[in-house]
């Protein structure tokens, strides 16, 4: 039976033709922050191309661009991102949003007629160069409206400004709302981001959920003791208690977690910070992911008492503050039938996992059934400019999610 | 028979007096950075107080200030420094000049006539605003000159914008540099600085040389890797490298070396330094003390060794580069008599310790024989404002360094 296929090559161009905007002199990869000049003429690229696809092409007040195929009652939705980090990869959101492209294009080509309303979206800053994944957060209703005018790059650019330059109003990015009762579900094509499915020699992923993310700042306190005169014994080195807390911390997760949780000590910041001083506070921040939410729960209360029992032995104290809590998302059962009916048609062998990294589709979870597949990163890489796959793998993945789709919209 | 004795009085309010320079609103210590304005109001106070003692006064081109009996042949000197810390206390360099100040007076007015000259003398900007023990470095020829235009305080301001203010010409500096021919000895009373003393009841401390200090960069480097996706046992964490160093070479410091050599890690830097990504690298300060060169060195050695292997374990690179290396100096035999014979004569317990911290003495013993006794500090405390000792201790100090200068004159 002739099967209904994805164009590679013409996917492979649109990969290739967007990887050009922001492309960095001298190899350091892409740069595409989102309401940059270099982004909106992206933007304006996608749309001529969704245009030429002959999809109904829409961007809502935050800047979420849409291309669509009409249809009866509620929409099936697919997409990601075409904001970059800082010397990022051709792939992390380019490939979700322009192998979504493809899918529609390939099924308005071949004449088929799914029931449902289907629809290709590039989300708004998923990357969080003002605020990670904002467009979806506006169009699930998760951004709060008074948090706008504080957001700031980290050059100090506010979103405001950034919003205005590019041709928005950031006072009506509340607007973006969706009504949830149009939506049927939404589906993502990501790389993994990791190593697991070059590692297991498997073509496709099929996401589980999206972990949770815990985000601590624990500030050990000792005292400031002159580094030459008071004997070892004495001290009470804010240093060491975060040095011995995180290599336990990092032990009791690997140990006591699901097998995948993981830890990451990102940044530690000592007081009073000079060579002569025994340091007198340490601000360790400690991130925590997991995609069991009990479990989370468990890891962080057994660190938080693991932090105290260290402390407390070397005559410290410890305040741990909360700086976010992102609570685990689950791919709708939906979803994941369709993505796996899908690859068994293709006969593509796959294995279900747990994203690591935060999507968007996490936002559209709290709206409507969201689920996500993935394709293997070459080496595990992404966020860096020799993020790749391999183009045999981006075309299963584009086809295994036009099938998804497929099965989704009848 | 009656000794001749200091008068604790006049020591005590020229002490607060001198304390009122500086001193900061709210109780926040006292600020008498060199060269500040009110660093210059509290020479021209102690060169007012030295011309009242009937001492002769000279200010040299580093701004050492001098007050000086005449007498025959090459001089004894004592005196320490009047700058402090930021927020420092009232002890540290003080005691060391007034006291000083107060033992010629007291020779004076008593009108003993030592067969050689004698003179207290304020090193400048010992603290190292601008370059640690900058006035004694001068004068013992330990300054290259080439520095001297490169000297800056922290927030910025050049040591030679610094010195032209206080009225000093930065490029005269290098003829502060003194003939070695003309001192007999140096002897510094300074306060411990340490706890050591007052855990022991013991008024005085027989300095028997000064630490010697490295100060190392260690970069661990690792792999910047993505904190959710990539497995806990992929990672290359330059953090956790680090955290893991130094709580092993902490542990081998305290266990090899002398028993009274310290380690201290004021300061680590993690690269890129954010909470979703795997530190890729991090840049921890070590710093070592111990006053045996030999034991400094290998535990030197043996810390580069711990670095290496741990660093190998886990898959990372380490380099190690050196900041500084002060080497120990050892008090001269001939100091240490005249303070152990000075004790003796009124009855004074002491205990022969090492000097933690760096003092002016360090320099003058390259030039000259020199040396230092300590009295106990309060709680151990320095650099803080509540720094203090008892002003009977600071009595039994003064006069046990009245009676070495007597002897070192004789």
């Amino acid at each position: 039976m002739a099967r209904v296929a994805i164009s590679l090559p013409r996917l492979k161009t649109h990969i290739e033709t967007l990887s050009t905007y922001g492309r960095n002199p001298a190899g350091r990869g892409i740069t595409r922050s989102c309401w940059s000049p270099v982004h909106e003429q992206a933007r304006a690229w996608l749309v001529g191309k969704m245009k030429e696809a002959g999809l109904e092409t829409h961007v809502d007040p935050a800047g979420n661009t849409f291309g669509r195929i009409p249809g009866e009652g509620a929409a099936v939705l697919t997409g990601s991102h075409i904001d970059t980090v800082p010397e990022g990869g051709p792939l992390d959101g380019a490939l979700g949003v322009l192998a979504g492209l493809e899918c529609l294009q390939t099924i308005r080509q071949a004449r088929l007629s799914p029931r449902r309303p289907l629809a290709v979206v590039a989300w708004s800053d998923e990357e969080g160069r003002y605020g990670s994944l904002f467009g979806s957060r506006a169009f699930t209703g998760r951004l709060d409206p008074a948090q706008i005018p504080t957001l700031r790059s980290v050059d100090g650019e506010s979103l405001v400004d950034a919003m205005a330059r590019a041709g928005y109003d950031a006072s009506k990015v509340v607007d973006a709302r969706c009504d949830p009762r149009t939506l049927h579900a939404y589906v993502e094509l990501h790389i993994e981001q990791g190593p697991h499915l070059e590692a297991a020699g498997l073509p496709i992923g099929l996401v589980e959920g999206i972990v949770g993310i815990r985000r601590n700042r624990l500030t050990f306190i000792g005292e400031p003791d002159h580094a030459g005169t008071t004997p070892m014994a004495w001290r009470k080195d804010a240093f060491l208690a975060a040095a011995e807390y995180a290599l336990k911390a990092r032990e009791h997760i690997v140990r006591k977690g699901s097998g995948r949780s993981v830890t990451n000590f990102g940044r530690i910041e000592l007081a009073p910070g000079v060579s002569n001083i025994v340091p007198a506070r340490a601000l360790l921040l400690q991130e925590m992911r997991e995609l069991d939410p009990k479990i989370l729960a468990r890891l962080d209360r057994e660190c938080l008492a693991l932090a105290r029992t260290v402390a407390r032995r070397r005559g410290l104290r410890v305040a741990v503050e909360t700086l976010s809590r992102n609570e685990p998302a689950r791919c709708a059962p939906t979803v994941m039938r369709a993505v796996q009916s899908a690859c068994e048609a293709l006969r593509l062998k796959y294995k279900a996992m747990p994203s690591g990294a935060g999507h968007d589709a996490q936002n559209l979870a709290r709206v409507t059934d969201s689920g996500m597949l993935f394709i293997p990163s070459r080496g595990g890489r992404s966020h860096r400019p020799d993020e790749m796959s391999d183009w045999k793998a981006i075309e299963r993945g584009a086809n295994a999610l036009l099938h998804t789709l497929l099965t989704l919209a009848a």
